[in-house]
């Protein structure tokens, strides 16, 4: 008899926001699901761990039946208490998100989303995260909801290489209007940063980030193009850095 | 006439830590250096930003005549700030470090030191992360400010591609001992999440990060095999997370 698949549930907008009931509710279809996900918002906190000071784990009640607990930590955090104090073994599946708000690009360095997906893949467990591309903490997820459906099915009975995990965005639209899903490479795009300088009610400066993303990646198979043209893009995300392309370059560095 | 060069210098460990200050003192050989690092410690910060809060800058006097602020934020948030509102234009290097303690192998990810090389890789500026492998506040950098002196002046004289930075690594070992340079991959290692699990001063239990790092690579030229040897391991690393080579194993799925 097969024994019912393991599935890890967390995100980076806290266990509050709407987008991870609905993934854990899709999630619910395919087996066991145990949720581990921050307490507050950690929008932007990228591959953050907590070093310097201690996290605290709370089992919670939000989410019906399901296990869940709430994290004082990062999305990446979440994943190493989950795997190593909740479960006590990898999980068959990571699923992070859904994420308010897209993380397509370069994005996926900053998301906390794709982080905790980015920690799966390195902890050897298949991880897909997911992100709509809409901010709004009251987002229509029923688009989302059976694209991740499709999707989780294949990630559970295909093979799922090693050392990569899964960039998913899910474009603004109806799900009539969705074209389907695009495999995509990341594409070539930048925040023109910004900061909005103030003045606080003591005359000190304070600067808080803003910005415009600006796209200027002309390859028509990258994920924003694939989210533009009204696809779900889907990009196969690793954690090796190493710009191969360019050893041989730095060699001539004679160093 | 060729115009002076302008460099900016940044870290994770802030202002006060010992390896920034020797990073500075090397990089002024060079151009007009501009400091802009974090008040506080930030290590583990991978490429965290702040979104949902103001930053703070203040000009500080600790780095003698040379020009020089603290900001409340990461060290990504250093970057931003640092292009957008102190230089107000990209400067001819970024160099971050020099980290006490070593960031070779997938630390990349976590590490606040090349995360903010990576963020100057994607503002297409010439970025090289230092690490020493040595953890101490009161390190000894003596090797490590010649290795860098000689590295920057490669930096700032040949052809550095764009989309990319570099990740050095340089051995607890005397200067005489240190053999040289090995331009190397990023080691497939990983850190054997372990969790202090106590109770507090209340009875709750709380959790606090420790572990072991565990080489798992086997191929002889990988940044954790050439500071083994004792050489400074040089990795030319991106910011492009594209899984180039399972592309196609996922369009198999038939999404």
């Amino acid at each position: 008899m097969k024994s019912e698949k393991l599935i890890l549930v967390t995100n980076d907008d806290s266990v509050s926001a709407k987008g991870i009931h609905a993934l854990a509710e899709v999630a619910s279809k395919f087996g066991k699901v145990v949720v581990v996900a921050p307490d507050k918002p950690q929008s932007g906190m990228g591959h953050a761990i907590t070093i310097n000071h201690p996290l605290r784990l709370n089992k919670i009640e939000l989410f019906g039946e399901l296990e869940a607990y709430s994290c004082s930590g990062t999305p990446v955090d979440c994943v190493k208490l989950a795997i190593y104090e909740v479960l006590h073994r990898k999980p068959d599946l990571i699923l992070s998100g859904v994420n308010h708000g897209e993380n397509s690009s370069t994005n996926v360095l900053y998301s906390g989303t794709m982080s905790a997906a980015i920690e799966g893949a390195m902890e050897g467990v298949s991880s897909v995260g997911f992100s709509l591309a809409d901010y709004e903490p009251n987002a229509d997820f029923e688009a989302t909801k059976h694209f991740a459906e499709l999707l989780i099915e294949k990630a559970l009975n295909f093979d799922f290489p090693k050392g990569s995990c899964l960039n998913v965005n899910i474009p603004k639209l109806k799900q009539e209007e969705i074209k389907g899903f695009k495999i995509c490479k990341q594409a070539h795009a930048f925040w023109a940063d910004r900061f909005d300088k103030r003045k606080d009610q003591f005359g000190r400066t304070y600067f808080w980030l803003t910005g415009e993303f600006s796209g200027v990646d002309k390859r028509p198979d990258t994920d924003l193009h694939a989210l533009k043209e009204g696809y779900v893009s889907v990009v196969p995300t690793l954690y090796d850095l190493t710009a191969y392309d360019k050893l041989i370059h730095f060699e001539n560095w004679n160093l």
